[in-house]
């Protein structure tokens, strides 16, 4: 199975900086708010983080309380970052891809909260991870991630968008919701790989995984918001993130 | 609040029991066999049928099993077609709202199993129903529903579909996914009222009402089926139902 690393890839890297630099971005407006509502108190718990980047999150966490973060991702070059900018005792940077999380579990390490922030549509199997996070909670342990949105993810017939005479959107053109898998897409470079699910997937994937779905976020923008950032309106079409928050259940619950 | 009785408009009760009459139509190819295959095992079972109609769903029902079925509809029209052709002495019609539901809860009525089948993207206040659901419910019992797909109940830009030069259809016309509530639309009749409500906001409201969410099923054609009924294949664009199997959670349970 494909193991996708294009933020080792110059061009991409530069790219991806230069927007997580930025001062406003969509992540900070609408992602990382809501990824931190669906987190429970911090305080004492172990958390792992599942494509940890430049590891703001891991930082965050242990400034919040955690006692301990393991922080894995794909990208050698960004752990070279987090380890750098964001780095601490409790603070674990781990370069492997998540489709190997399962040598994590042979160590019979144990989490109270699996976090991952707009990683998981680079991930094919995505209930292979859901199976090996599971082994790493503790039952009653939460899952809380963030994914581009599944109307994001999916193929669209010809351009995105179709525009009005002054160039507003009118509407998203979507094609092939229904249709799940490898998609292409230009990000900086050519050639990423995104993997399209349905909803329901996504939250079958869980059910069958031994999680039960607490809540779902897909972020609009607020009136206070779209005054200061009007291009923002175009979310009521089309969300741009998922985030979902899971329980692990307990043995014999249903 | 608004309870909407279109089914005993004429023109509307018509022109709804012409498709439903018809041999082959969306429900009988994609929804009620999603719908049967999210319940358990029916024999010995309580079930009630929040807008059931003409009652082939209650009938059905008995014939697997089932010792005890109520199946409420607002539309007393449609009732009184069920009693002629789909009576049976374990079955109970009631002419009631599903925002009436409450009336039940309080004589203390107690169930395995809830269903409904197509009506809920009727009801405006799915919170209240999901809160008597629960309460008719036994601890473990469950809540099947399908409704309409939230692609199919939001808000689309001036036409439903851009098409190519040739009629087929290229892409969904998607706007304003994000904007819940009230839609009007033309089935039959002018001005019957659906309600818009977001993935999230589905899974939500149950998940906040005590439910767990088992399973949702969003019906696309097979290859099987597509030879013969080449037209479904808009179901991969646009899915046109969406189903639900959720438990009531034991209290104390998380």
């Amino acid at each position: 199975m494909a193991k996708q690393n294009i933020y080792d890839n110059d061009v991409f890297f530069e790219g991806y900086k230069g927007i997580r630099d930025r001062e406003v971005n969509a992540n900070k407006l609408f992602e990382i708010p809501a990824l931190f509502s669906l987190l429970p108190d911090l305080k004492g718990k172990r958390i792992l983080d599942l494509g940890c980047g430049f590891g703001e999150h891991c930082r965050r966490f242990i400034e919040e309380g955690a006692v301990r973060v393991t922080g894995i991702d794909i990208s050698e070059k960004m752990l070279k970052i987090a380890r750098e900018e964001n780095s601490d005792p409790a603070i674990e940077y781990i370069n492997m891809p998540m489709e190997d999380l399962g040598k994590l579990a042979e160590n019979g390490e144990k989490y109270d909260l699996v976090v991952s922030s707009l990683a998981l549509h680079y991930v094919e199997d995505f209930a292979g991870v859901v199976r090996n996070v599971s082994n790493l909670l503790r039952e009653g342990g939460e899952f809380v991630f963030s994914q581009e949105h599944p109307l994001n993810t999916c193929h669209v017939g010809g351009n995105r968008w179709t525009r009005d005479e002054n160039g507003k959107k009118m509407f998203l053109n979507l094609a092939y919701y229904g249709v799940e898998g490898e998609k292409e897409s230009t990000w900086f470079v050519d050639n990423v790989k995104k993997y399209h699910r349905t909803f329901s997937t996504v939250i079958n994937t869980l059910s069958e995984g031994g999680f039960s779905v607490e809540r779902i976020i897909e972020p609009m923008p607020t009136a206070e918001l779209l005054e200061k950032y009007p291009d923002y309106a175009d979310l009521f079409h089309k969300p741009d993130f998922m985030l979902v928050k899971a329980t692990k259940k307990h043995k014999g619950s249903y």
